[in-house]
């Protein structure tokens, strides 16, 4: 049984709200559960240095817990004077996981910046981020193509995440951040809603997982990814 | 005219809410027309180095603006590695404006840290960050009451803010964002529910004012700022 | 009876010593009373990037302690690698006092850099790095008129400012670190010599002040600038 | 046909050097093909504050490239004053990795540090780090034994990883650099002796791979670990 | 013939105000020619973690230039965030040539800080530093003895520091800026009054220095060094 | 008699490895003793900004320790977030002394950037970069003479470093850890193969040094120098 009662393959309650703010081209709040992310899209002319003249767009991400969006104060890390090695590692998964359904030819020379910013945190922070930044792409993709900024649509596909672990020595789906702390492994699934797999991580904390678990694991979170998606639609 | 029609005299519309995310000890949305703050308060034991063995409290503040909070990005200060030197200067106002209304005596060897994060930016957010946070505050101290850890309030009086300006060659309350920029003088102007000016912080962008017109401001942000505080005391 | 028996409307000795390093167009040490502040104004061709191309010039301003211009040494922000928030608080107003003096549209793409190192600091050093910086600032002006770098003076008025308060109940003008130390209020007022008010940052740090008390001491603040703008006169 | 003329199941030539400097308690260089890792072991006693007192003790590592062990030379993190987001998440991915296979309870309060220097990088320097570090490590027991500074074996297990991906459509064991800058999908996998999964990584850069592909990129990367910790076991 | 018509053996004028500021334990201000350095003595009780409980002082020095104590202001280091290598290679010269004339034992668990600001450079700033350093060094320590914090005279003897080197293939004592700049070779010689010889750093910037050249410079130095000891003396 | 058993006047065994690692233009392993330094030379088009358009060329260094090159492990500096002040001061060193030797208008308007970072060290580690360095600068040289990147040899001679210092009271050349540790006086030398001297740095860390040891040490200096330049000439 866990702990909030759900069934082993049952996401938490999932809401997207579009045009949450009035000024970016893109603005989602999406709640998973007590997970609550600001995600927000702002589309600027012009690339990186490293692009330049190429003909193609960017699409990047930054990631950020407000101080009290967890259970202990975490320290702002603007005072701390850099960010920590989990908010990159965080950052460059969801930068990665919305260019994979990008075309960039497409989007010609503009960069897309997701801004996913945790407001209250409860466990998959970063999936909920990577699901609700898809949502503000989207409507950032159809800002610019509204103003003819874009001759064609380079949004390739939906891309959601989801994460999956051994709960109780079942796999389960979808974890709070009580299951998190006390589960042995976890890992984020991100796929396209073409059922494509666009990134797997998971990491065993305590027990190392077997072959099969990994089988059932992948299994859970197509489930699951299947249903976020549904979600995304239904949101426009 | 003003540019959204309100009276020189007219605040624009204030909300409220309380008990926004799950974790703090004091947790506000305020919203002053466009311009939404969340104000969290989290209450550590334990104080500072510089006030260790005095028997005294501690109150202290930051603040921030999410990237896409305002018209065009602003860049995440995490990202930079420091906060401007302009969120500093906020941060240490909104510190000193709730310590003015505290005993720290009556705090004992407790901290309470104010965290003012600015969701959407339309002027006035420093103000807003006060006000909101001080019900926060507020909030916090109840919540040590409730679980013994004060023996007496330490809250001696309500704190506000507000900005006034001259607009057009008069004087006007609480600009938005496009006043803000378009107006000679800003002063933001904190007050205590008793009667007392805590902080006054006048600066002349563009014309300095006179001697009259200061009186006249000082007594628009009187109003404005009784008010305010009815607001807070009827969020309770 | 103040701490040094000044009367409460009397100023410390102030004196202004033009020229006193070599290489800077202006060059300025102020004292007043034990405060000591070098002054140096540094004229460069070029405007910061956000300034280019609209033929206007900028004026800004820097401040820092010498580590031990203090009672007890105070650390190198050098060395710590940032500088304070209060640092950052007072070079900003610095800055923001001198453009209100200057037609940037005169100075022409051109930019005036003021540097306040406080070598010895006894109370007021912002008000007398601000009093000393408008003297560098006109040397400096002066040295581009001389070299034909600027058709028309852009310097619009003097600019000073001086610090008063409450002092055992009663408004006092000027006060030395002591008095400062044990005071509730402590207002910084910058005024030019047209008679309009630039700044004005109240703060109570103890007792609020009442609106009285503040028409008491703005009428101070007015007298104590004028016989400063009358010694930045003689000190040519 | 891979680039180097490897059978598409076929690791590089992989070496395993013991003691190569003398100061470390365990110094191992590891190659795999032009890839070369200098991991080091360093013993201290004690541990970081957060397990202080708790009778655990803590395995954690660092990852370094030098500057000129990549193609083009890239900048020295020490000059740019952090260290990259990659860099972070490759030593976050060490010190899980190793941590892993160490019973926590039986090291002790003294903390193992692995440094992975890359000398000369030809792609997988990540999973030559781990399977090098855990050499390190295991001397690093090994020496703590002898000194009877631990009663018992801390290391429950061998670790070692391995890269896997899709090259020209056909799944491919160990991708050197030139392969991994062609192919469109890298996985990472991390396995301990005992055939557990500690850590998959996986990242479609280009085309999304599929449950299939996935399952036979897990066999690969299997058979790659169990001669990867074959070698190790020699290497003694 | 040299620049300012002075012979080649010739140092320039070389003054020594003690007390210069009122707080520090030792303030001096020294100039040579147009050099002038504030030098200030800090003492306080205690010293850093890697002497704790040695019984044992410490003396160290910091280093800064005032932004436009230069012919062209330089970029304040507090602002940039970091001290130069040029800077933190002259504190810890200017630290290591004071500690040579200290019985760290006699001083027992105090820390001694000089601070040496650059108000105006005119070459030769780093050996005015320790020339001037020293004099505050001897009034912190006269100002321990008097308060009887310290049972004997920890200071050894007098340092002093002159620059030589070969101006149009002479050698010459004492560069101010504008023969540094054009002078092949720079060699700073760090003395006791003891005639022992601390510290020296030459450095060939165009034609390597022969052995001859090398022993000329030498003697030079040393009679600059009696020089600077006598007027060091005579500051008393 | 020496720690080592060598005679006063005898280098330790010296070795050099040109093409250590196979992307740099140079790569070098220099041994001296159990010191092991990597140099590498990258040769990159284009000069630093306040070079540009001069039609020279600039040659620079870094330098770096390994965390457990050292006896105890050194905290890495990328994650510090500064290269200490020794750091950068070898770093300086390795660059003027290679600079020494250069014809920078024959190089051109190409950089030559020097990295040497330390695998293991047994003291005179900066001594070592310098003598590596110069061969991994030839070898650069060459391949770009071998590209007709150059149309004459930049390198106008060897240069090379050992030191010296007085052990026991006598004079003793090429120091390892646990001497250096122990003597009074250390000095580096460093010297070109026509004979000059391009840097003298002396330090007295206990007793000042007399002018006659001064004469010993810089005699010997010269013998170590011209036996390590024979050995660079052999590395070819």
């Amino acid at each position: 049984m866990r702990i909030d009662g759900r069934a082993n393959d049952e996401l938490r309650r999932v809401t997207i709200e579009r045009n949450y703010t009035k000024y970016a081209e893109g603005s989602v709040l999406i709640s998973v559960g007590d997970t609550k992310v600001l995600c927000t899209a702002s589309v600027t002319e012009g690339v990186p240095p490293f692009l330049r003249g190429k003909g193609e767009g960017w699409v990047t991400a930054e990631y950020g817990l407000l101080p009290r969006s967890t259970g202990t104060r975490c320290d702002r890390e603007a005072v701390k004077g850099k960010q920590s090695g989990r908010t990159q590692e965080i950052q460059r998964l969801i930068g990665r996981s919305l260019r994979a359904v990008v075309d960039r030819k497409k989007l010609g020379e503009f960069t897309i910046q997701l801004d996913c910013d945790v407001i209250q945190a409860d466990g998959g922070t970063r999936c909920a981020s990577i699901t609700g930044a898809w949502v503000a792409l989207r409507d950032a993709a159809n800002w610019m193509m509204e103003r003819k900024l874009l001759a064609e649509d380079p949004i390739l596909a939906q891309v959601s995440a989801i994460s999956v672990g051994m709960w109780s020595g079942e796999p389960a789906l979808d974890f709070n951040y009580a299951e998190d702390s006390s589960s042995d492994t976890d890992m984020n699934v991100v796929m396209t809603s073409l059922g494509g797999f666009v990134e797997i991580q998971g990491t065993a904390e305590g027990k190392p997982f077997t072959e099969d678990e990994l089988t059932e694991l992948i299994k859970l979170a197509k489930k699951g990814n299947e249903q976020l998606q549904a979600i995304q639609r239904n949101s426009f």
